[in-house]
C-alpha cells in the first residue's frame, strides 16, 4: 500500500477522502495540484505532505526550467507549497531540504539540471521516509514482548506516509512478531481517518482491527480491553511535547489514568529543535463545516458555533516514550531529549 | 419545547431521529408504536422513555379495555414495554408505578374504569417529570455563584424528559441567573445527541452553545475553555456510580484531570437502590452499524469489527456531585447516598 507514486513528470497521489470506499489516484501534472491535494487533505499525514511538498517543488521547477529567474520562481512556488499547512514540520523540513539542494548547486549550473538534481532530492526524501518507517518499527516493536492489544488514533498509517507507516509500521512489526492480538481505533471524527484508513488500511493487511467512536476510548481502557496507546505526531518540541491530531491528547490523559503506557512514533523530521515547549506550536483551525458535517451530510444546526482545531498538543509528561528511526526515547523531557539529539544526530 | 404530547387516545412524539432538520412529531396510536419509538431512538433521555412508555400503557390498557383477561392483557404489555432498553431505569420506575396503579385498583373496577386510572398515574408521572426538572435545575443552578462555561455530553435536556431538562434544565435555570457564559456540546457519536438535539435546543432557547467533536474535550478543558461539567443519568446505583451516554466516563476522567467538577443532574426515578454498585449494570450494545455510519452515509470499511455499547458507567470517585430534585448529593458513596435516602425519600 503505498499513498503516492512519481512518474518523472507528475505525481500520483492516492485520494484519501475517497477511501474506503473508492481507491482513487489523484494525477498532479503541477504543483499547484499538489499543493491544493494537501489543503483538501487528499493527502496528509505528516511524513506523506512532506515527501509530496518534495515532488510538488519538482514540478514547480518543470514548469520554470526554461525561465531565466528560475531559481527566484522555485523559491516562490516552495514558499506558496510551504504555506498549505500549519503545524506538520515535516512539511517545512522537507521543503527547507529542497531548498538547501537548490542553494547547493553551483551558480552555473543549467536549469535543467538542477530540476533533475531537485528531483534527485525528492527521490531520497521518498526513500528516506520507506527506510525511516522500517527502521522506526524495529525500534518500537522490542517494545512489546507479549501479546497485547493496542488502542491507535487517527491514521498514522501507511497512508500517511509514503509507505509502512509510522504507528502502524510499528504495530505491523509487533504484529508479524507474534505479539498484536487486536488493534482498536479510534473513528477519529471530523474527518474520521480513523475509520476511513486505519480501519480500513489494518483490514487489507488481515490485523485484527475494532472500530470504535473516539468516545469510547476511556471504556475500552477501563474494561482492560488495550494494554498500550500508540500514535504518531506531527510536530515535537524539543521538551518533547507533542502535536498531533485532535483527540490525541485525551487519550493521553485517559491512558494515564488506567497506568497505560502511550507511545509517540514519529521520524526524526518530525523534530522541532527550535521550539522549547508545545506552547509554540500554531495550531490550525479548520472550518467549522467539517464538525456540522459528515461526507457532506449535515448533522447539526448550521447556525451553531463550533471550534474545530485540527491539532492538539500532549505535553512530554504524558508520553511513555517516543519511537524514532534512530531509537527509542523513554521517558522524553528537555534532558532526555536533548541527550539523544547529541548522540544521533 | 416538549418531547410528547397526550391527546387522551394517542401520544405524540417529536422525532428525534430528524432534528435538526426537521421538527416532526409521531402519531402513535397504539402501544406497539411507542415500543417502536423507544427502540428506534425516536423517543430518548430517561425520563422522556419512562414517560412515554407510561403512556404506552395507557395505550395498551385502552386496546385491550373489553377482554375478560384485561389485566393480565395489560401486564404482558407492560412487559413487552419494559423489554425496549436495558438500561435507563428510569423505564421501569415508570411501568413498576403504572402496574403498582393497576393492581391498587378493587378487583371489581370495571376495565374501563382501571384505564382511566392508568392515563391518570401516567398524567402523574409526565406532571412529575416537568415539576422535577424545574426543582432539580433550581436546585442545582445554587452551585453556581459566578459567570462560567460548561461541558456537556449527549444530550440532557427539554428532549430528553418530558420538558425543561435535566443537566440543561440546570444549565437553562444558571443561566436566566446570569451564570452561564457559554455551553460546549460534546457532538456524541455515534448518534450525534449533542449535535442533532442539544445543539439545536440551546440554540433555540438563546444560550450560547459551542459545538464539538468528542475528542476535543480534553484539549477544551486544557485551554480552560469550560469551569465545569453537567451530565445526565440513565441509572445511579446506591454506591453513586452513574450509567450514562457512553463517552461520560471519559469525560469524568478528563474534568478529573483538569482539577474540573464533574456533575450529574438525575431524577431520583434514575436510582436504582437495588445495586450496590456500578458493576451490576446491564449495558447496552447497539447494532455496529451505527458506528459504520452516520445518517445512513457510510463512513467505514462495511466489513470491520466494530464495538457499540451504548452506555458507560462512571464510578462515584469521579462524581462531585448529583443533583436532584430533593437537593444534592455532594461527593456521593455508599455513605453519602444512604444518608441522602434516608433523609428525603
Amino acid at each position: 500500500m503505498e499513498s503516492m507514486r512519481w512518474n518523472g513528470d507528475s505525481l500520483e497521489l492516492l485520494d484519501q477522502t475517497k477511501l474506503p470506499k473508492a481507491l482513487e489516484y489523484i494525477h498532479c501534472q503541477d504543483y499547484r495540484r499538489v499543493g491544493l491535494a494537501i489543503k483538501r487533505l487528499e493527502v496528509r499525514g505528516a511524513p506523506a505532505i512532506g515527501a509530496a511538498a518534495a515532488y510538488g517543488v519538482v514540478l514547480g521547477a518543470q514548469e520554470v526550467v526554461k525561465d531565466a529567474d528560475f531559481r527566484e520562481k522555485v523559491a516562490v512556488i516552495a514558499e506558496e507549497l510551504r504555506q498549505t499547512r500549519p503545524t506538520a514540520v515535516n512539511l517545512f523540513w522537507a521543503i527547507d531540504r529542497m531548498m538547501a539542494c537548490l542553494d547547493a548547486c553551483d551558480a552555473d549550473m543549467a536549469n535543467d539540471a538542477v530540476a533533475v538534481k531537485l528531483e534527485e532530492e525528492a527521490k531520497v526524501i521518498e526513500e528516506l521516509d520507506r527506510e525511516v518507517n522500517r527502521s522506526m518499527s524495529e525500534h518500537g516493536a522490542t517494545l512489546f514482548t507479549e501479546p497485547v492489544s493496542i488502542l491507535t488514533h487517527c491514521n498514522a498509517g501507511a497512508l500517511a506516509t509514503v509507505a509502512y507507516g509510522t504507528a502502524l509500521g510499528v504495530i505491523r512489526q509487533a504484529h508479524a512478531e507474534g505479539h498484536v492480538v487486536r488493534v482498536f481505533a479510534d473513528e477519529t471524527r471530523p474527518l474520521l481517518q480513523g475509520a476511513r484508513l486505519t480501519a480500513w488500511e489494518l483490514n487489507e493487511d488481515g490485523i485484527p482491527v475494532t472500530l470504535i467512536t473516539d468516545n469510547m476510548a476511556g471504556w475500552v481502557m477501563k474494561q482492560k480491553k488495550v494494554q498500550a496507546v500508540i500514535v504518531g505526531a506531527d510536530r515535537i518540541t524539543s521538551n518533547g511535547d507533542v502535536a498531533n491530531k485532535i483527540g490525541t491528547y485525551s487519550v493521553a490523559v485517559l491512558a494515564k489514568e488506567h497506568g497505560i503506557p502511550f507511545y509517540v512514533a514519529a521520524p526524526m523530521s518530525t523534530f522541532d529543535w527550535t521550539m522549547e515547549s508545545g506552547d509554540e506550536i500554531p495550531i490550525e483551525e479548520r472550518d467549522a463545516d467539517e464538525v456540522k458535517h459528515v461526507y457532506g451530510v449535515q448533522t447539526a444546526p448550521l447556525d451553531i458555533d463550533v471550534f474545530n482545531p485540527a491539532f492538539d498538543v500532549t505535553p512530554h509528561e504524558y508520553v511513555a516514550a517516543i519511537i524514532t528511526e534512530k531509537g527509542i526515547i523513554h521517558n522524553p523531557n528537555k534532558e532526555t531529549m536533548a541527550r539523544f539529539k547529541k548522540e544521533k544526530m
